[in-house]
């Protein structure tokens, strides 16, 4: 296909894409040609702009203080419900917006191996993200419990085989991420919870590079805990608070080690004893932060507008799209072909990535670089369309030598 | 004094007030006759609104992911050297903003007993705020030790006295808060850190109800640890993100329980094992928030230009003048009659202190309530007048009754 006919087709997959309104709906980025990174920081929607501006101008401002009798203090448990409906496949009472991914995890790990106290192992793959493998690290040490690895394939991730092969009366909790960030591969999340839930232990399933791009269905697939970010597809903005789920049948038992005021089942009764919530409240700690809640409620909200199964939809069509023209290129790559199994994001292999990546910046490209050799090439759905896709794909033919 | 005459003087209190430009610099809060709750949320800045939608617009929004290399990933450690400086006495390299103040205190109070493996025991007051008991509580159960109590005088607060009492070889780690939450009573930082250090153990100061109204020299008095948050008299906004201390003698050991990929010594190798940075990074853990961190950023600066001196000297005058009028009321005061020893809110007795504070509020005067009787009353001397002050004297006055 010459470069023509890909523009045409470009145009033409825009043209029938039923979310491409959704475009506009963001902030400008001056100058470029191609954003290939909402896998790691979404644009910023319109909407959230306006809402963080009326927020400090009539509720902090307007209604100071009062404003944590007028909703503030159920935030993060109202934009969690909101999440779980649009995003997680969750009912309401399971989700909480608060802290980071790694603080959540570090909560939910500790609560989940409370639950299993005769069981004295942690399971992982050495391919997780680093925050991960440390507080399993962590955690374990801290519990004096063991880490058991899985050192799965870079491609296939873990599999029903791996996991079989660790998993024991030893298990205790397992955590595994639903899209593994380096090569996009999609795990099964129904399979896996159910085979380890087989093994007598508990699941903990890290949703960041799934949360707002692919359909999640915690509930159905009888998931334990998860947890995620909301600053990649759910475009909440750089650090925005994360999320954290723990399932209904969990949460009187569930004891999580950093209490504090907002988890304590009466906030402002300044008693002298801890006495957990009882209801999901109880995984909080300190003042939520509320313009990051604000933000990840405008994020759930554009979701649950656009509907998980068109983003999903559209996803595959735009990494079909650029696999097509990336398979044009001398590269390896390192996301599964069988677009059932990938992500949002197709990550190839180049030599020095950093410095093609410095090229790309320079034209009005962004990837994503992981040292030393991969690039992760993210489509958000929303902000992302198929002219963009060929647009930026032409500029990386232009820095990697002519395409075949 | 007639109610004309304390008009005359708050105007003229106000016409020598060389902060009184800085009123004018907080968004307005349309309706209220008197804001006295500035110890719990402060107003926002003006200068705040501009930067969270600057940063929207043109960083996020138009830097997106490049964002992170161009000084992002160093701002939780940049806003905490500016806030070491403007407002906590400190050397540059010893202070982050991230997380919660229950998060950071979590941190600090397990790294505080790991640096004292041969001790056993944390010492608390039962006046101390409730978040920090628990957490001191939880901490010692997790670490199989045991919480010392101080019982204070309420009005007291922790004496020379009541620490000897409980201090010995066994005391691994002291909480306790600069300026108490209830009462406003001062403590002396640098007299009960040294008696702290004389049997051995460490100090863990809360500077919650002190950061940006009190004048703090925590490397002067030889402190260890502390916390704190940014959104009372820091303005930072409704759950900004708090700040943490390590006194640089104790970086390369102190050791803290959440580990992720911002405290990794190399953030973005992405490697096998963790090795924790060398600095002060090691205190975080995940993505920092980075909106909330530049509104910490806006609050710091404010103080820095005003200074903490003149915020000290002003917030004194505020606060007798505020006791001036209250002693001629039927109410019991919980706050150090002594200026040197009373913070910047004022707590008095009343009973039934929702209803009056409800009484309060429809006509435009927002206290803070404390169940069941004591009505706070935060004088920030950054946003509040003189007039402000008798104006909500005078609603109140008349609420309560005739002043004599």
């Amino acid at each position: 296909m010459s470069d023509a006919e890909l523009r045409t087709r470009a145009a033409s997959l825009d043209a029938e894409d039923s979310l491409a309104g959704f475009r506009e709906r963001f902030l400008p980025a001056d100058g470029l040609v191609a954003y290939f990174d909402g896998n790691s920081l979404g644009r910023p929607p319109r909407a959230t702009a306006e809402r963080l501006a009326s927020f400090v101008t009539g509720e902090w401002g307007g209604r100071l203080i009062r404003g944590w009798d007028e909703g503030w203090v159920e935030l993060p448990v109202t934009v969690g419900d909101e999440l779980a409906a649009a995003v997680l496949g969750a009912a309401p009472g399971q989700t909480v917006v608060a802290d980071s991914t790694s603080v959540n995890l570090f909560k939910v790990l500790h609560a989940a191996c409370r639950l299993r106290p005769d069981r004295y192992e942690i399971v992982i793959d050495t391919t997780n993200f680093p925050t991960d493998r440390y507080l399993v690290e962590g955690v374990a040490e801290q519990r004096g419990m063991t880490v058991r690895w899985i050192e799965p394939d870079l491609v296939e991730n873990v599999t029903a085989a791996a996991l079989a092969e660790v998993l024991g009366e030893r298990t205790a909790a397992v955590v595994l991420s639903h899209v593994d960030y380096r090569s996009g591969t999609i795990l099964d999340v129904a399979g896996l919870t159910q085979q380890v839930h087989a093994s007598g232990g508990l699941i903990v399933w890290d949703l960041c590079h799934s949360a707002g791009v692919l359909p999640i269905a915690l509930d159905a697939a009888d998931v334990d805990f998860a947890v995620g970010c909301t600053y990649k597809y759910l475009n909440a903005g750089p650090g925005a608070p994360a999320f954290l789920y723990v399932a209904a049948r969990h949460l009187s038992e569930a004891a999580q080690p950093v209490p504090g005021w907002f988890s304590a089942a009466d906030l402002f009764a300044m008693s002298g004893t801890y006495t957990a919530a009882p209801d999901i409240r109880r995984m909080l700690s300190g003042t939520p932060n509320l313009m990051g809640i604000l933000a990840v409620r405008e994020g759930a909200k554009m979701v649950a507008e656009a509907g998980l199964e068109a983003i999903r939809a559209k996803s595959i069509l735009l990494t079909e799209f650029l696999l097509e023209q990336v398979d044009r290129l001398d590269v390896a790559m390192l996301s599964p072909r069988s677009s059932e199994r990938r992500g949002s994001h197709v990550t190839i292999q180049v030599p020095d990535a950093a410095g093609v990546a410095g090229r790309l910046g320079a034209a009005g490209v962004i990837p994503d670089v992981r040292h030393p050799d991969l690039l992760r090439l993210g489509l958000s759905p929303l902000s992302t369309s198929f002219t963009e896709v060929h647009e930026g794909w032409a500029v990386l033919a232009d820095i990697l030598g002519p395409p075949h």
